[in-house]
């Protein structure tokens, strides 16, 4: 059987005797194992990390990329293996894990511009013969704890930016989908890195502690929902770390009136159903304004309805599984609770036939129309295919639903109008603003910016936030009196 | 008696019952009173700033600066008379407290820039048709808790960025010097900042307390002790706030034998004995490497011995009082443990006469020569005239002591040469490193670095760190497809 | 009789024994002379900037600027009768010599940033051991040559950036309106400028060309028409001399029929008759698309019939008058070549009554609709009231004509139309463009993007271009081998 | 015989009737032939960068750096045929052809951010519901006109960045050495650039002519002389054209007293000697301060002395040969004119045996000592293995001698002292300055910057210059009203 390992010092190792089944949620099959590293072997990770740090540090930055280059070129070259990888134990489909990867990719190609990324400030003269300058310098070991939505492509937010500012890292993936990262590691050992600089370690809750914990460790990404942000967040703060943790959403979209109804009802579909809801851009609430209403939960209906639900590796597939049995249980119970709130259940997708549907943990897409704002699924972030709508007479109205949540990660408005797009920018309180636009996905050269509960620090993920973030700045002020310059 | 007030929503209040006593150091003389203000009053001043925050966020940046070129002007009218104040609460030397003002008014200065410092990048077309930017918006409400050593300077860190930026402030000064950001608000006052948009907050731990707890402040600034910064860290974190949290220091400086004696000597001597050695950037440890040793010592005796102690508004006095009596108690004793633990006394500033001296926290400089580095005192901020130093045969063995404390707020090197410096910058684990510099403190335009036990959190005080800390980032994707551009 | 004298070296001089009248263009009147300095007059400005050059560059950054900051509260404090001057010699209304006033503030406030501005980047070991940073110096001398137009505005694009950044400097204004610069330099001297650091050239054309030719002149800012600003374009180049040179312009603006009929006729009249259409800025055509012909002619009539038109320092008049009466028959002219080239005389300007209009160079609002575009009129840039029209049934119909003239300067469209917006401002080849804006003119922090023939040079005037215009990149790469640190 | 052909919208072309032979330098061989484009060719050429174009600047630019990361990996991968190439055409040594390309390939690197690089600023509220923002948006077509003493890295100061920002682009090497291009284009060719995105274009001054005229050029990057330069600045001036024009060079170094002499000797003699001399960065002069004057002339004659001369493919040779006969001639004659002018010749690089540096245009590393300041030669740009030595008493008069010519592209110094470098760097006048640095070659993310007569323009060759100068600033300010965002 297949055994996700822990890369360490550049060596696969395997002793912990701890050991979890791996789950293909699309098929409901033990595809392998993944080990649960100790504290102690948490420990080891980060000394080799600490032992590669002096001398990775001291790599110029001009070569140090060099290894980023080739990954860039292994990554490309390796995306269609990759991509089954991810469908088979996360369970979404080809297509959407190829597109993770090709975000993925984006932050290595970000991140091999880091000789200009981690230039810092010269100034002369700040008072006569003194100057003034910065140094980014990097922090030494860090490390990241990433979620199962994204096994490709969270990591990559953050991995590229802190081994091409000089820091050794240390990975550690969810271990629901430990084998993306076993073949990234593959090719990352293929590219060349010194051994040290990128380690990987599987394991659960144990390990999450430990790296916490660790002395060594001098910053933490994390990606997964608000209440472990949270903890994560506090936690790390209590070790004095540096720490951004980066929470769940509930993603509403609002649709004008003067919105093209067929293209609007795509996209939301797309950006309600895309990885079976499991997104932290997800769209989940959908608000129609206005007269527009009717016609366009129709066309919402008719586009989810369409949706070929399925295996993720056939490649006709439009929506994957869920990620676990629980999963799909909790997600089954909210559409009830919705129910039992006041909403309407127009579309209705836990009706489930064939054999794939039935040995996987498949949910159809589902669709409530007039949720209670008041409830408490209203609030709750179901990471399954559920669109929820609320329908209301004005945009101001629909702002301040967009506002009254906890989450601020992302939230679209669909409109051919300019200003109420720039209202609408203006005013929504979330981090990611889309305009037309169903995932507001941030490029890798801008920050992946939630905010409120979505996200707990100040620096995000992606581009020059990670930069700063991987970096501590140095002063230096010189005096170089002109009478010690020798006359001879 | 004068009463240190609260500033709140334009008002100058006076409701709370609990008030201390405020005291001259340099005569132990009663010359005030200052309220300490509970989590009601705290929860008053939120209040304020909350209300005032959606029409000062919605002030065009470049029309929230003209108050801030206002400030500048009176700043630079007043200094005098703020000097005054700050040297009869905080016992300093006059010239130190205009020097502190100087460094104060430049961080207004560098605050004029923010139109420039807010923008943000714009993408075009980052798929076809799409493009994506970002935006820097305001927090909301953000506070400052800012130590006695620099009744004057700190809070202007963090309070012209923070109001420049669009968000709306509170200032929580140390309840020891509470009377020049008294003077300091009257000027504000006089700016004309729209009321609730500054509020002055005095008090002391159950203050600071109510502001870590208080949902509706989004930002915590802090200067004080490693333990205190700690603290406020995680609290910070434990309520999901931006936090950056500057603590203590024990700063070391390396002399070579090739630097210029005389000029280090008065340079150090400075440094060490500049206010009173209450200065998270005094040096507090000199390490003179090789065959110097004899010489410089003797000329960092005689340097220190020619200080003029006295009252700081006497204009020819060169050092002033400590802060309290337990203070000056505590730096005594600590001279005596030194010497317990093997340093030799080589100048003792605790024998005292005169009625001046008598009357006050004083105490001249002194030195500890041969401090043991394996004693406590050694990692110990003492937080006093007191100059320790340590004698070593080379510069490698120099820096492995630079980089042996807790802390990494600053260090210095004295030498002629090139190399030595660079290798000294390279390798010493402090934010802020001076080559023949007594005091490397940043201007405004570049952050405050602190490291290691000097400063918890990622984004430091002044210039572009300051404008990052006191705005969040909400990036915008724009979809606007040509076809809906009307045919007509 | 007042005389505008030259200000050289902190002094104001006389000695030129050429002179040329001034003339108040509202009422005919003569309120003046103006020195025509010869090229020995320039020389000896150009001696005085050359010696003040060195110390004004060893000056601090820091220090630099207080002297901005000075200026800057004394143009607050005397913008009413700075006001006045630009109204008497320059013909506009009181409320437009203010409003260009405001725009020469904010760049000297933007200038005031200068220390973080000349910042520039710092790069630890691009090769083990070796630093590579850069630091922009000053250039030396440079000089601006201005127009008639904004008499107080234009030249700041220019000043407040080349003294900041330490070089000296000359101004040359157009002769027709020398007395606002010379009560801007009386401001200069009273903010207490080093001699030599800022100077006054009055003159015509012998000094321009003595300004290009001199040796000791390192960069030139011209701002006029398009065939002027080719001739200092090349001639600059041809001595060798950095050169950023602005033409002329023919502004069009877009009419799309989701337009606010109302509000848009109100902006496009302030846009085409502020400044008597002597802007280079003005919008000068006005397509309308589709079916909004009709009734935004009528609204614009409406809206430009209503303009009180008179002399300037009237408060209630809102245009005023023409420079010169040639410049008054010109347009006349231009008026009948365009009705005989096709157009429709929809309101004519040119009929006026009154003591006050027949005494200066007045011309009321005037509209010829039908424009022909294959006429010379619609290429030529008129610089008086005068708009044309021209419709047509698409937007791309009306791209093509907004980029089919000579200029780039700047082009409108106004639309509620966000797709709309985005095409135009995608596809339109002026580099200033606006969005439901009359006047797209930069905010000192952004350039001001001519394109086309309205610019012949790389960077622009305004911001980080004249910071980047105004100094040199010098890149140092630093090697300091480690075993030169001396072991002792 | 080979041919070296016209690469034009994607098609190896060769109607050219013109041709001109090409030379081994090292052999004093034909290896080829060049086509020499007429003014029709170079029109067809434009032609098709021009139909490119629209497509080009609408292809996103995070898929344009594909094509570069492709091209990086070609020249990676074919870096030694093309070092061959390199040698063999120009007759450098191997190992400097491959330190050129990888110059080369590092420039490709940089533009590979280019996503990041083209970002450009985002202002929300200037005033209130009214935000500015400023696109980089590519000019059109672009040409650059390179020499021959670098055939493998020039073209890439310029051609990555022209492409990444979107422009189409037209390369003119040198009619010497047109074989590396070549080479480079086939990789090109496979890279997939869409055709018509890059050309190349073979030719002499009838080929430069026709660029520098041609209406549809936008801007022109030139590597040669400075005569050839200031022509070049001034005729594409007249043009209308953005220009950025590199001249030549005449280097200083200084050497201090308290210089390591044996690490500097070594340095020095590269630097004057590699490329034979022919590099715009060579050393040229070295002035001697001091005491060391007889040591370090010892050390340089025994450093230069023992360089191995030869033909460049041999893996021993250190040095190649002259690129002409007629330019061997030119400088032996100049040696003979610096003795006459009062200089000392110690070591005479003229007498040659052996069969290779018979048949080919070689000289060998010459010294003259006790150049004369004064004489003609000191001014010349002799491009030649010569190095002049002047030797003197204090560094004032060093920096003056090194601020005394017409050229100001790079001076280095030597010294172990902080204090002298810091002065040498503060005043000396030229735009790359050297530490302890032979030649002070600006990495790729830093601008090639020459001042005085060794540039003529404001933006220079590699990084964020070559992305302004490839670039034209479209500054948008849009106004949404709100009252236009629909109620429903």
């Amino acid at each position: 059987m297949k055994l996700a390992r822990n890369y360490i010092d550049g060596q696969w190792v395997t002793q912990s005797s701890q050991r979890l089944k791996v789950v293909d949620p699309g098929k409901d099959e033990i595809i392998g194992e993944v080990v649960l590293s100790s504290e102690e072997e948490v420990h080891h990770a980060v000394i080799s990390a600490q032992s590669a740090f002096p001398s990775w540090r001291a790599t110029p930055a001009t070569e140090r990329i060099q290894y980023l280059f080739k990954l860039k070129v292994l990554l490309d070259e390796n995306i269609e293996s990759l991509a089954r990888t991810i469908t088979i134990e996360c369970g979404k489909t080809i297509a959407e894990s190829k597109g993770e990867l090709k975000r993925a990719i984006e932050n290595v190609e970000v991140a091999c511009g880091i000789p200009m990324m981690m230039q810092s400030e010269f100034s002369e003269d700040i008072s006569s013969g003194i100057d003034e300058f910065m140094i980014r310098q990097p922090l030494g070991v860090a490390a990241c704890i990433t979620p199962f939505n994204f096994p490709g492509m969270i990591p990559f937010w953050f991995l590229p930016y802190a081994v091409a500012c000089g820091n050794t890292y240390l990975v550690k993936p969810s271990e629901k989908v430990p084998f993306t990262m076993q073949k990234v590691f593959e090719l990352i050992e293929e590219a060349g890195f010194p051994k040290g600089v990128l380690n990987l370690v599987n394991g659960g809750k144990e390990s999450v502690d430990a790296i916490l914990r660790h002395p060594q460790i001098k910053a933490i990404s994390f990606v997964g929902s608000s209440d472990v942000a949270q903890y994560i967040y506090s936690e790390s703060a209590k070790y004095g770390k540096r720490v951004q943790a980066q929470g769940g959403a509930k993603n509403p979209v609002i649709i004008l009136p003067d919105a093209d109804i067929d293209v609007t009802s795509k996209i939301i579909s797309d950006s309600v159903y895309g990885c079976a809801g499991q997104r932290c851009l997800a769209t989940s609430t959908v608000i129609t304004v206005g007269e527009s209403k009717a016609k366009m939960i129709d066309s919402l209906i008719d586009s989810a309805s369409n949706k070929i639900v399925g295996y993720g590796l056939d490649e006709n597939v439009e929506m994957g599984s869920l990620i676990t049995e629980e999963s799909k249980k909790r997600v089954y119970s909210l559409v009830d609770k919705s129910i039992a709130e006041g909403g309407k259940l127009v579309l209705d997708g836990r009706k489930l036939s064939g054999s794939i549907l039935m040995s996987g943990y498949y949910m159809k897409p589902t669709i409530i129309a007039d949720v209670n704002p008041d409830g408490e699924v209203f609030q709750t972030e179901i990471f399954g295919p559920v669109m929820g709508i609320i329908s209301i007479e004005t945009i101001e109205d629909a702002i301040k639903i967009v506002n009254s949540g906890r989450y601020g990660n992302a939230a679209s408005i669909f409109t051919s109008s300019g200003s109420s797009a720039r209202k609408f920018r203006y005013e929504a309180n979330t981090g990611n603003v889309g305009i037309n636009i169903g995932i507001a996905a941030p490029m890798a050269f801008f920050p992946f910016s939630g905010w409120r509960e979505s996200f707990y620090g100040d620096l995000h993920g992606q581009g020059k936030h990670a930069v700063e973030f991987f970096t501590q700045t140095k002063v230096v002020i010189e005096r170089w009196p002109k009478e010690w310059s020798r006359k001879f």
